[in-house]
């Protein structure tokens, strides 16, 4: 449905879009979409554990490390592109010039969908911020007076996705995307998280029980899809369509 | 998408279907659908003042005014069929009976959407309790044990029309239909409600900032669908897709 | 600003409307409003835990004692009428029979504002289903076809006063009334309550504390009226003015 | 803390209590409490798809097999007691004798807590309709006037136990109960129901991520427990302690 | 009503005011209130798109014509005072000088009521964050250590307009103005906006159609005012009243 | 039940922490905890009126004052610590080194529990605004990379303590704490604020009503247990249990 096939996931730390946008990901690379996967920061201050427990270890090393954990990933979800803005974590913060580098991105990508976390997290303060950042250069990015000349920006949908704990964040997905087809490449990119393998067969089993969902809304017993894995997703503006 | 091309419309009154869904109807019917539409009442108490303030009016002469209304707005749309429960209004009261006469229609018609009011109406609670009562029969529609033999539902989605004053029942539109190409109909089905001619630039009115609230979300100044008239709808369930 | 200067308020149990609208109902009257109250039941089986703890206690008995108390709570209020529906509590239950004769009274007073409980009461379920029953009796009020010849019901507002643990009850004021003129009337009424004396200084404590609030939305230090003794209130229905 | 030490678990279906509460009955019947379970219907219309799909199977021997099954699963958990109400599903329907027969339960077993559905269920409307006669049970069950001279109930916590759906039902977890020493019980309680096989692991992958949150929610990995596997529930009451 | 006839309207860009409180600032002159609007940037960046696609356009060319066309809304509207803060939009930027500038305005003005934008919009971040900082200026401007020496701000209302999407913002109005009878200058204010002439039937559309809501809320065919335009407004703070 | 009996009281200016959680803190040092509270402000500029009102009063001397009187109320409750970190109000700004300095207290703390105010005030942004920080805090008291080799930070629970309006805040209490046994100090803390004295009274009667919403969920006149005073609070995290 989508005319310009790209796409762009917002990431506030580097391993976010793994657990939570890889089936999309690697989904939509499948169809002929160009997905771009923009890391505000490395997490390396708040999501790394395993490394700090390690003697010696230094933020630029945390950093390195992760960086090659998400790049890794995103070659297994054969993304289209995968940029770093090394903005700090915990707390990550966003001054001027890192949002209009954002809509710089934004612009450039001019993608039919974007892609960051729930509008709230009382764990992870980060996450919400990023996405409250991610509205505001998306309105930027739509200004016909910010850097005239460059194409504007239309209206994209921006998709939430999953938080950690969903029912904490308020998040409630409004739709499921079937992603067995390419749940061998999400499963590969979380096994590039080495440092938070914790959370892998978190994910696979949650992977699964969405697979569920995706059956019983697409029809259950009386004829529903026979999804393995899938991914909810919360929209946050309205659709636009010729049918329903 | 939709595989069963059929749709089923409910109406508390006979002339909600109209206002509220005239342009869906006549649209999905041009695409190929076939629309049921059921009455549960003919709003002969509660909304045909017009009617009462004649002499010598009757409950039965109105019930036939606002049947016949019903009826050419049915045909103005194009509508496969209408039926009418006569299950009376203000209030409307729906026994068990007549929950599973709305059962055998869902599981004859097989539809692909189902269409009724909003969750909430502080000011009109037939509207919601023919909701409450759909969602019920919904539920009862997909029993294996109801009827057995029968052909059971799947999960069609239920999208909540535009109530009257939208803010005051919560009702929060996800979806706009592009009803452009059959305003005429939803127009000329508007118009067979002469009993309520004060509503036809209401209605008129309404689908106009509609089909600004596409152009937005289809792009904007930015390439938006240059769509004229449209309707908005609330979906209660999570969508099952292939691709975002 | 009202035209027609009559109120009804609707008390599930006989002794709800003290606590919660003693001081509404004082001070309307007081303004030459004419203030009609219904109780549905008396609050026998549920509210009456004293009198039940009596040897020899029966039904009837408690009844006639909580009528008695609400009688004399009325006129401590000045309250024009008291109507008893006697419809039984713990559950309270109301049949259609009894609706069209809530709705007979809401006809014959046209009143100016309702009163009630509020939407939600886990606690208490006869509350908010009084509620429930009330805007589906005004919507019936208003209904051209029901008794055609009566007087239809206008559009009055519905405020809902306030319930026992307000938080717990999703209740939010958007309205405070200085009651401190009718205070005495109000702690009259709520003597007359002797089955619950355990709640006097409970009201009398939430009336002063409503009073600060009074103060502080009416300009604080800065120049808020001095009342002391307030009530609140949440409006279901938007106002309609000519001037903010 | 509790001084009474039995609970009562509401079940709509009669496999309910298994799926959602399983590991909360097993482990309390462990702790010393006396468990109750009452199942309102055998789930013998809508929940039993599989046995309707065989050959000349009729409602009673529906039932049958679901009570077959909820008592091994009962067992399977050590419940102190498990009834059946029998007053059938989809639609589940509740009258006034029935609500009274509840209430009779509950005042028998004095519980230190309540179980059942969550408020709202767009898919399931047997769920919270359950919940809703419940409350007003609780309700009921206070009333000093309600069969006088028998014990009133005290003010029990109600807890919400989890849906199929959690974000499409608006419910929200407040308290994960570490449930990793009797999930042996709840597997095998699982497996009693053989009509439902397609949902033994969905259950089983639904604890391990439940025991993640508890981990989580516990301390994290700065001392959180160890727990494998949780249900987690929500509280319709505050709570009252003596510290915090 | 009010004691002090002076009301302060904060727009983000300098267009605002009009299409959303046209009428109430229109009316409110003509009753004899000073009202005064704040325009926090021109809209310069993110809402002068036909300006933008002229050659040559640069930015101070866009800030004088969005300059001359508030001016002249304002007049058309008998504005008392019109005052631009040029902050900057898309994004706006409120740093502590400009605060304090904006209290200093509200101090000077003491009005009986504030205006200004929805506490949400997903699509145009600065209208929320106007709001959200209004309401930080609002306190400030109570503070008695403020200035010490100045006359400190009571407690006015603050009422949020009408934005865009209405349901999208999560926007629901508590009242409804009459302004039929300034109508014709908010027209004419709304056509000094050369730059969105594709708005100007949205609004008119929307004035007739919260005039039907006025209508409706008036007292509807029992009654109700016959008023042919009306704005809408949601208040945040409770009302304090003599008379309910 | 918890292992570190520390808690930890986060007030935005300096007399919250006394009508607020001035029982929790007395209640809690009295049962062996280690109360730390934590002073952003004085709140010198918008919550002492009554010392601006004097002649000659200065900045310097109204910190002054409101130090020793909220030194006096740690005092009378047997607070462990009190520190002030002089931020300015009205509006309260915190920079990166605040935050840092806060991480700082919370990890040599290490609190069972934090407390702070309500998540939103449309009266006083200082205080939502000080809840937001507090949990950006959190999270970066917890991440490994920061300050490596401090001990980190589990996953303490925030209670929110009562605002003032509590329905304007969206505050709901799921939990009451009896403090009858330490009242006394309260009342004596209390009277240390002599600059807002309007206020002895306020919070007296409210917590004798917290204490009447204790009775009534810990059993009611069915055993419920005679507190006479209470603090309400608001949990922001699920709890982790081993027995409900």
């Amino acid at each position: 449905m989508a005319q310009n096939k790209r796409a762009l996931v917002l990431s506030a730390h580097s391993a976010d879009f793994v657990w939570r946008a890889g089936g999309a990901i690697a989904l939509h690379q499948k169809k002929g979409y160009e997905v771009t996967i923009v890391c505000l920061s490395y997490g390396e201050r708040g999501e790394s554990a395993k490394l700090w427990k390690q003697d010696g270890c230094t933020l630029d090393h945390v950093k390195t490390e992760r960086r090659k954990e998400a790049e890794a990933a995103a070659k297994a979800l054969n993304a289209h592109d995968i940029q770093f803005f090394d903005l700090g974590d915990y707390p990550l913060e966003i001054d001027r010039e890192a949002k209009f580098r954002l809509v710089d991105v934004i612009r450039k990508v001019q993608p039919a969908f974007l892609m960051s976390h729930s509008h709230y997290d009382p764990y992870n303060t980060d996450h919400s911020y990023a996405t409250k950042v991610l509205m505001e250069c998306r309105m930027i990015a739509q200004a016909w007076g910010h850097n005239p000349g460059q194409k504007v920006l239309g209206a994209p949908q921006l998709y939430l996705f999953e938080p950690h704990q969903t029912e904490q964040m308020g998040w409630k997905p409004d739709v499921f995307l079937d992603i067995t087809e390419v749940w061998d490449n999400k499963r590969a990119a979380i096994e590039c998280m080495a440092g938070q393998e914790h959370l892998w067969d978190y994910y696979t089993n949650l992977a699964q029980n969405r697979g569920n969902h995706f059956r019983r809304n697409s029809g259950g017993q009386a004829g529903g899809r026979n999804a393995r894995y899938a991914e909810g997703f919360q929209s946050v503006y309205p659709r636009t369509v010729d049918e329903l």
